[in-house]
């Protein structure tokens, strides 16, 4: 037999030499990039930095909690490092099965199913909930990976107002498709609003239509004992609803989940292309979540906290005459004169010990440059006010105006 | 301040009841799928199953090594159950800094890009990469993951005839755009087939054209100590080549890789959603991965074994009269006479103590159903024998036809 690739290397003088400018072209929106103020560098952390974070998404503070930290460890020496293969061939463990059961009872909901990530959960409910006789309604403000589920889509897809039940009410009537999907963030993650999803539902029934909502920023936060936006709004286990969520935020780990009746999880099961042909989560990561879910059931006052936790931030912050939106979960945002003055703003309170994230075009919908705080739960008071004196000292000329 | 969302559940006769209806027409799929023999079910398997796996993707049997789950463990331990954040915010440990520098070391690239898995590191090459004015050649038999690329790229793609390399330099000549991407696995995860990666190149360089390598199933495989199919074809660290890779199969974890020129990785490190959009890999999966890798390192002949035991089992499989292909990495692959057929030939093995794949339309591109075994580079010459002796003694009517 014949093993090409399995021989040791050909020097690549057997094809012609390569070109060294076909890729000359990144480098020039490189130099664009940096001239608006807009270059993204990686930075690594350590394990023990001596930074108060606010910047990461771990709204429950659950990420390091020992308890979480042991469950995934656990995991990976029962389980091995990987899951290694789809979930449909070998990558379903009985870890999964349970996480996938008690996420369904948690959020009371028929049936759940895990991913690698929220993305790939969202590109995959996006995807098979829709044909080409499909309108989606995608609210304007939706996370990327909302868009880029209904780019992969072969539904017509409408970008509505944001946060505008009316306007997808009307666009809903006027349709030629047989099918809709409205489908919308639960909490925007740039400003911290939430989405009217009582209005949104009533819509969507007076159509006919099946409503999609991200939960990202809400499982944990929002509703009774954290059990996410749904359940706050009464529309946990409706048949015409879906959620998607992450593991990677309120439950410390990585991964994503939808949520919903029975034939939608078989449905996506079947067909999704994001669930059949990716390798299954990582066991670590399974034990993690189910973990960090299991405490939060335990202490259901964790998310009332969060959501206290942001409202505190978001008073003192206006109180020191900053323009602090208004927090509806766990996520606070203040505004910045510009995408320079911010970035040099978040890298001024990183020098401080603060970490707060910064959100620039294209990140913000709206082209508003802003500092974004995450309101951890297990924020203490002295924290809270630590973090607000450090961002409001050092405010840049016109962060007031 | 009004929290809409915070308060307890309201009663969700507020809105119009919830049409039982939306969803039916998942379950009319459903019925067309149980037709056609099509159904998929999820089926978890126990930590300690009795069961010879040749179904999983755990090309070198480190999954479970327990340097490699003992590394797992202690990332979780130290760095907690997640990432807490995109790349760009929190979610870049120094433990993921430094895998990607191992992991283009070993490449012989200038910089590595980990991802939270294979499916979103090939979304993000496709869609950074390329731009309106960009043709992307795209081999027939490419796997969903960049099919799916190819379609939320905003490029022109055209699907070329299956390793064609002087098709594709026939559509690179006639083409309009200024930029072209051809793009390829180096081994189709259906029939263990090789990409004929020094035409390609050479049809590449010929027209100005840049090279995506998909080395899912090459890396730790082909290649000088499994230093994958770039390596084995002369074409690691070109400047005008790219791959990526999953963590999730020989280096026994979960996550993706873009390996390349550091030019190329500062762009998608600066502009590919998936990669800012999305949670970091988790530490227990960056841990898994680094463990591997340097497992490998020190063992290089591991990769040799599973190229060996794929040969081993196909030339056992073929000499039991079976349509085995001919393995150019570490799967092999079995005609079966049908869907149904191979579904039960499948289930059959499994009964026996054998797991192995089964890959029926629409997961094979050429519409034919076969078993899929998984050559790892533990398996004793005894388990190869054991395997063949079940696969073979089951093999349905039609199999040997």
């Amino acid at each position: 037999m014949n093993h090409p690739l399995a021989a040791e290397p050909r020097p690549s003088v057997l094809a012609a030499p390569a070109p060294a400018h076909v890729f000359d072209w990144l480098d020039e929106t490189a130099a664009m990039r940096a001239e608006a103020g807009l270059t993204r560098t990686l930075r690594s952390r350590g394990a023990d930095d001596a930074v108060l974070d606010l910047a990461g998404n771990d709204y429950l503070g659950l990420t390091r909690h020992p308890v979480v930290a042991r469950a995934a460890a656990d995991a990976a020496l029962r389980w091995g490092g990987g899951s290694t293969g789809s979930r449909l061939v070998t990558g379903t463990t009985a870890l999964h099965s349970e996480l996938e059961e008690e996420l369904a009872e948690f959020c009371g909901v028929e049936a759940a199913l895990v991913f690698s990530s929220g993305y790939t959960a969202n590109l995959a409910a996006l995807t098979a909930l829709t044909d080409p006789d499909t309108l989606i309604v995608s609210d304007a403000y939706n996370h990327a990976s909302l868009i880029d589920g209904c780019r992969l889509s072969r539904a017509d897809v409408h970008r509505a107002p944001h946060s505008d039940p009316a306007a997808v009410a009307e666009v809903l009537a006027g349709r030629a498709q047989r099918r809709a999907l409205v489908v919308t963030d639960s909490v925007f993650s740039v400003d911290g609003d939430a989405a009217p999803l009582p209005a949104l539902s009533q819509a969507v029934r007076a159509h006919g239509a099946a409503l999609l909502v991200d939960d990202a920023h809400g499982l944990g936060v929002l509703g009774p004992g954290g059990t996410g936006a749904l359940a706050a709004a009464g529309l946990a286990g409706q048949p015409d609803t879906v959620a998607t969520a992450t593991l990677s935020k309120s439950l410390g780990s990585q991964g994503g989940v939808v949520l919903g009746p029975r034939r939608v999880i078989r449905h996506l099961t079947e067909t999704a292309r994001t669930f059949i042909f990716d390798t299954g989560l990582a066991p670590a990561a399974a034990g993690a979540a189910l973990a960090a879910l299991r405490l939060l059931r335990a202490e259901p006052a964790r998310a009332e906290r969060a959501r206290e936790v942001a409202r505190t931030l978001a008073r003192q912050l206006a109180a020191a005459g900053l323009h602090a939106c208004e927090p509806q979960a766990a996520v606070v945002s203040v505004r910045a004169p510009g995408p320079e003055a911010a970035v040099a703003w978040a890298a001024d309170c990183r020098r401080a010990g603060l970490a707060v994230g910064c959100f620039r075009p294209p990140s913000v919908p709206d082209g508003i440059s802003r500092l974004r705080l995450t309101a951890r739960g297990d924020l203490t008071d002295g924290q809270i006010a630590e973090a607000v004196r450090i961002v409001a000292e050092l405010a840049p000329v016109g962060a007031r105006g």
